[in-house]
């Protein structure tokens, strides 16, 4: 049997960094998400195994808790591990570690399986109790788990826009990484300059389809805290909080 | 010395996949550059080495020929190596090949180094004639030299965004794969389902700062063929031609 926690490591590449020479949070996000579906398919219930049986992994929630990011041309380790295993959702965490092996960073996910036709989550132990056997209860995870994020009300939107080709992916919808770049746009370069992102929160509540017109809310919580919601029409897609420092 | 040709083989993950399940010309275009970078850096000449004398590497035309896109969990072989080196441009080539070993595209590229801190062009032939050294000349890339795109006019735009935090680099610019995003999302679904991108030419102009606002028009050549032109104002920031398939 291979090892609970995978460990794998990514190289910064220069185009992918930011006008602050530092990997952006969508690179990490997508460097957490190539992790788990390596982690998954080496273990047997990755993207490609699960969908012949016609059910796919989906993200409901993800908190990326970061003390530094990489810079170009900088390698990013980045290991993972199964928390838990419950009906209907299982909870994947990741640690990011630098090249002179310095934590620089946490990330909790979690994900529900959904029968692709009727689009409804799978209980999770009836259908791959043999995840169970991966579970790594021990490690520790330095994100707390999500608060509660509270909608946006009674103010206008910042931003707004159509969902088109290249924020689709392969389940038809529009891609979890792609809301989150929106979400971090609806900031001022200025506020780059200064701060970075501390933490950040997302939760996903409903699916964005091709030509849905979304507008962003934002609020501010304090100096430092901010909440984004996401709506199509009056209805929430999806909520972050970002904390800068 | 190293190799002229450098080989390097990616993975396309089902996340970075579009609803037909393949790999998205946007991911082609960023192993393109991952693959050049990492030739380059390889070689003496790459992003962090040259940065060390206040130069920078810009894209000044890309066309990419595609007879297949790579599908979900695939690996995908790219050679790239450079097919000539002028006084201030150098055209480096690619080859994409399958797991198979047939090859499925191929791409050049045309690059000039800049001066960051004045933005001008610098002399290659001055400035590091020893790339010629790896210039590879027998070697065949089946993409011809780009025809002259002329400009869209007279036409209302089809599509417009402001260019914000995700979609500026590391050279503080508008970043090349972006346009490249923003360019195929004139498209609606449909043409996706029935047809591929064949081929791709994009020819950058002119660089795009944060808080721009750019338009895209639209103009149909043919049955198969279109321009689209990304306007800042009334000047072309970009003007790429795709062929569908």
């Amino acid at each position: 049997m291979l090892t609970k926690t995978g460990s794998f490591k990514f190289h910064v590449e220069s185009y992918v960094c930011d006008f602050t020479e530092k990997a952006t949070l969508s690179v990490i996000c997508n460097f957490i998400l190539e992790a788990a579906s390596t982690h998954a398919q080496q273990r047997g219930f990755g993207y490609e195994q699960i969908l012949e049986g016609n059910v796919a992994w989906v993200l409901s929630r993800l908190s990326v808790e970061m003390y530094e990011y990489p810079g170009h041309n900088r390698d990013l380790t980045v290991e993972t591990w199964i928390e838990s295993v419950n009906h209907f959702f299982t909870e994947r965490c990741f640690r990011f570690i630098d090249e002179k092996g310095t934590t620089v960073g946490y990330a909790r996910t979690i994900w529900a399986a959904i029968d692709i036709t009727t689009r409804r989550p799978i209980d999770l132990l009836t259908w791959r109790s043999d995840m169970l056997d991966y579970v790594e209860a021990e490690k520790e995870c330095a994100v707390e788990r999500m608060h509660k994020i509270l909608p946006v009300e009674n103010i206008e939107p910042c931003m707004g826009y159509s969902v088109r080709y290249s924020n689709i992916d392969i389940n038809k919808h529009m891609s979890s990484i792609k809301y989150i770049e929106h979400i971090i746009d609806v900031f001022d370069l200025d506020m780059f300059k200064e701060k970075f992102i501390h933490k950040f929160d997302i939760v996903y509540l409903a699916e964005g389809r091709f030509g849905d017109k979304l507008k962003l809310y934002r609020q501010s919580i304090s100096e430092n805290e901010y909440i984004i919601d996401t709506k199509k029409d009056n209805n929430s897609i999806c909520r972050s909080r970002i904390v800068w420092k």
